[in-house]
């Protein structure tokens, strides 16, 4: 049979009110009687119920963390660094991966007001699903502004353009096609195409972007980048928005006998763990993604709890740029 | 002021029990009465408070997940579909990554244990870390076995081996070289070996295994590929027991001028989603990542309703080679 609190005060000699207290951490006990209590836990194999304890204390401890898909391995190191960092603080995360689905994502935020999160942090880039001022629960917001009073944490997404640019004209490209994900949503994408644009518009180079539509859709990236190969067939640099595109133009160059980086330079944008793994010679804008779970996590936990606010700047971090051989 | 059950039911013209029973979908209630209710709440912006229905009802409905790390896309992709057919279920999944450390492994247990989660899907493969046949939490391993009790989804891992290492010998290799990650734990890798192991024996083959011990560190890899390298001079055939190892072999077969495939042959295991999209090229062992979610799924739901259980031998899903160029 289960044990119950009024067991584990009998074996501990205390109240059940005791217990109770020990277990939600409240007023004064002494370490002797914790010590018995924890002991008679221990004894009896007594597992406190959180969930009840969630109700009385209005805190689940529980937080919502919503990405695109754990598939792609971005996304995937974000919600595992994210996790990390909040099992360190007894936070537990509930995954919820929208797949780019804006009904599938006002489903979550549904879901996850109903469940009594304690907050959500959010890694996706649709707007207004909610009506973010209109109540009470702590959101952080990763590389999107959502409204005023919603922080949010983000890399230097302009500094990363602006260093891949003059990365690829410093060593001698004189045309240079940007390449980016899906951009009508407002994804920091945006700012990495604008400082691309911003730099070749002032070394006098032209400017070339592509749009490439799916995520996680191999053949229509292939084709999209065989495309431009055949419209660009004297480029001598890529700097694409994501490590994905990047490894297929190195793929295209490869089948078409264009040598990375002698005629070809290209450079990708994220450095995640796994990429970093299987392809080391990409030179890439590396995030520092735990560093911004961590940031996310403590801010949460900031307006959670009330205590002292991150300064602004100390949620934006600084990219920096991986050198590999292929640029 | 957040509304309450009260003010439901007195804006729909029912009582609060009768609020109550729509809620938790107990009992005879007329459509007419259920839509009164529900216009109610929409108008009032009644948000049901799931955490004390779970307690009402001794139902959660959050299943705990237990991978790796979602920083891996074979495990990313994994979690990313067990958590679309749970949401697909009104089941919500708490993310647990265990990154390899037996004690934070057993935190989470206990952590799940105190939260009233539904029932856990555990995609790790240490053993012991509860007592699983002295609770009753319904609990699917994934290709592990942990219990007699304990339903384990997985795939045909002995039948890959043999696909894989069958179809290097019948391409023509003759010294065919298996590279495995940690075999020290219980993992699927075990039977991938043997197999390859027993394919080479019958045909009368040299036996060349290696293991490579961490996971997710790149430079231990590549350095264990490039001394398998020299050691092996005249191979011409490597079956990588992941996808990862894979394309270090066939990056370091690249740096050293070795043609793949037509001196070196490299096959693969898992083929997630994104190792496909950046590496189309590769010739791998197909899990089929998307049925094995379902089915433990789905398993665990029959276990948590009491349902009919799902025959033993569906449980088991077949492999498949899929075809690049590189084997």
């Amino acid at each position: 049979m289960k044990p119950k609190i009024s067991d584990v005060a009998h074996a501990a000699g205390v109240s059940p009110t005791t217990v109770s207290r020990v277990l939600n951490n409240r007023g004064y006990i002494s370490e002797d009687t914790k010590k018995k209590v924890y002991k008679a836990m221990d004894a009896l194999n007594y597992i406190p119920n959180d969930l009840a304890r969630s109700l009385y204390n209005k805190r689940s401890n529980i937080i919502g963390v919503i990405v695109p898909t754990t598939s792609n391995p971005f996304y995937g190191e974000l919600a595992a660094k994210i996790e990390h960092h909040c099992a360190e603080k007894g936070l537990k995360v509930l995954l919820c991966n929208s797949l780019f689905n804006v009904e599938k994502e006002r489903n979550y935020w549904e879901m996850l007001r109903r469940n009594q999160v304690d907050g959500v942090i959010v890694c996706t880039y649709n707007r207004g699903l909610i009506d973010y001022d209109d109540h009470h629960l702590p959101i952080v917001a990763f590389d999107h502004y959502l409204s005023k009073r919603i922080p949010v944490v983000s890399s230097t997404n302009y500094e990363g353009g602006v260093l891949a640019t003059n990365h690829l004209v410093q060593t001698g490209c004189q045309k240079i096609v940007h390449i980016n994900g899906p951009i009508d949503l407002e994804t920091p994408a945006n700012l990495r195409r604008k400082a691309y644009e911003d730099v070749m518009k002032k070394q006098g180079l032209p400017v070339l972007t592509y749009e490439i539509k799916p995520i996680l859709k191999q053949e229509a990236t292939a084709k999209a980048v065989a495309q431009i190969f055949d419209e660009q067939q004297d480029m001598d640099g890529v700097f694409a928005s994501d490590d994905s595109i990047a490894l297929a133009v190195i793929r295209e160059a490869r089948e078409r006998g264009v040598l990375v980086p002698d005629n070809l330079k290209v450079i990708g944008y994220d450095g995640s763990e796994f990429v970093r793994e299987i392809a080391p010679e990409l030179t890439t804008i590396q995030q520092p993604i735990n560093q911004m779970a961590e940031t996310a996590v403590n801010h949460l936990l900031h307006q959670i709890e009330g205590t002292t606010p991150i300064p602004n700047q100390e949620l934006v971090h600084h990219v920096l740029l991986r050198k590999g051989t292929s640029a």
